[in-house]
C-alpha cells in the first residue's frame, strides 16, 4: 500500500517512517512554503535512512492564512494545525495511508479523533500515527537506540514548518512579532544516520510488502 | 527491557504484542478473576505466537467492585475501564514497561492522557499502547496479514474481562441484567496462529533487543 510519511527529519518522523517502512511502500514527504531551502535537510536525513523522499510545494495562500491566525491568537497551535491538515489533505489525494510522527505528547500539530475520522472519511485513506501511543520517554530511548541524532534549540534550517513561518513573520512583521508567537525554545532534533546495520532491524516492521 | 502486554488472544492485543515483541523482552499476561478457566484460550494464542505466557489472578473484591459500578451506571464503561486499571498497576510493579492491545476507536477499556501519565509517573514505567494511533480498518488489515484469526459474536471461553462480569452477572443477578448491561452482540477476534514464517517478519519490529 502506497504510503506517505510526512517528513521533517527529526527523530519523530524518522522513527515513524522507519516503523512502517517494511510494511508499507514508504515515502517520506516534506512540504515547503518556497521561502527557503531548509527541506534539503530532510532530504539528507532520508537519504540516510535509505529511504525515498520528495518535496511538496504548499501553493500560495497557506503561510499567509496560518501567519494571520497565529498573529490573531497570539499563538501558534491552530495556525501550526491548520498547516499540518493542508499537507495531509494534499497527500491524502496520492496515496492509501498518510502518516506522521505526532506523538502522545504532542500538542501541536495535533489532529483530534474527530478531524482524524473525517480526513480518512473524506478521501478514502488511513491516516495513521505510529508514535501516538509512546510516551516522550521511550521514543528518545528507541530513537537513541537506531539513530545518530543531533539536538538542540532551533537548529538551523531544520525542514519543519515553524523554520519558514519564521522567516515570513521576520520579513512581513518583525522579530519582535517571531519571538511573541514562538518564545520558548523547543529543542528540536535532526537524524544525521542509522547507529549500525546490526541494530537496525526497525526495518522489517510488519514483515515484507 | 522487560516487557507486560496484557493479552486476551484477541487480534488487538496480538498484534501489539508482536509489534513490541522484537524490541523488547516481552510477556503476555492474561488476568483472571477465577471464575472460569477462559484464560486457557489465550494461553493457546500466546503459543501459537511463540511467546511467553502468564495467567494472574486478580485478587478479592474487583470484579464485586467493577459490576457494582456497572449496574449503577447501568452501562459498562467506567466498570471496564476499573478493571484495565487494576490489570496495568498489577504489572505496573513488576515490569518496565507495559503495552496493551487499545485501538484509536476503542471506547472502553481506555485510560485518558491525564490517566496514562499519572500510572507511569506513579510507577515510574513506560505505558505503551502501539495501536493507538492505528484506526479498524487498518489493524483489520495487518491482522488478516499476519494471523490466522477466528472472528464472531460472543465467542466461547474468550480471554476477555467481558466474559467472567458476564459469569458473575448470571451467577448473582440474573440473565436480564447481563443482556442490560451487555446488550449489544461485539465481534470478538481469537488468534489461532501465525499464516506463515515469510509472511511474518513483524517479530523484527524495531529490532532485537
Amino acid at each position: 500500500m502506497r504510503t506517505a510519511v510526512l517528513f521533517s527529519g527529526g527523530k519523530d518522523s524518522s522513527l515513524s517512517a522507519l516503523m512502517l517502512s517494511k510494511c508499507f511502500e514508504v515515502e517520506l514527504l516534506t512540504f515547503t512554503f518556497g521561502l527557503s531551502e531548509n527541506w534539503r535537510s530532510a532530504e539528507r536525513s532520508a537519504k540516510r535512512l535509505g529511504l525515498p523522499h520528495k518535496k511538496i510545494d504548499f501553493g500560495g495562500g497557506v503561510i499567509e492564512e496560518a501567519t494571520d491566525m497565529m498573529i490573531k491568537d497570539a499563538f501558534p497551535r491552530d495556525g501550526l494545525n491548520l498547516v499540518h491538515k493542508k499537507a495531509l489533505e494534499n497527500s491524502a489525494k496520492e496515496y492509501e495511508i498518510i502518516a506522521d510522527g505526532t506523538r502522545r505528547d504532542d500538542i501541536s500539530p495535533k489532529l483530534t479523533l474527530a478531524e482524524t475520522r473525517s480526513l480518512e472519511d473524506r478521501y478514502d485513506i488511513h491516516y495513521v500515527r505510529p508514535l501516538l501511543g509512546f510516551g516522550r520517554k521511550l521514543i528518545d530511548e528507541l530513537a537513541g537506540r537506531f539513530f545518530i541524532v543531533l539536538e538542540g534549540e532551533n537548529l538551523p534550517k531544520r525542514a519543519d514548518y515553524e523554520f519558514e513561518i519564521r522567516c515570513y513573520m521576520r520579513e512581513n512583521y518583525d522579530e519582535e512579532m517571531v519571538e511573541k508567537i514562538f518564545p520558548s525554545r523547543h529543542v528540536h532534533s535532526r537524524v544525521l544516520g542509522l547507529k549500525s546495520c546490526r541494530s537496525f532491524n526497525l526495518g522489517a516492521t510488519f514483515g515484507s510488502t
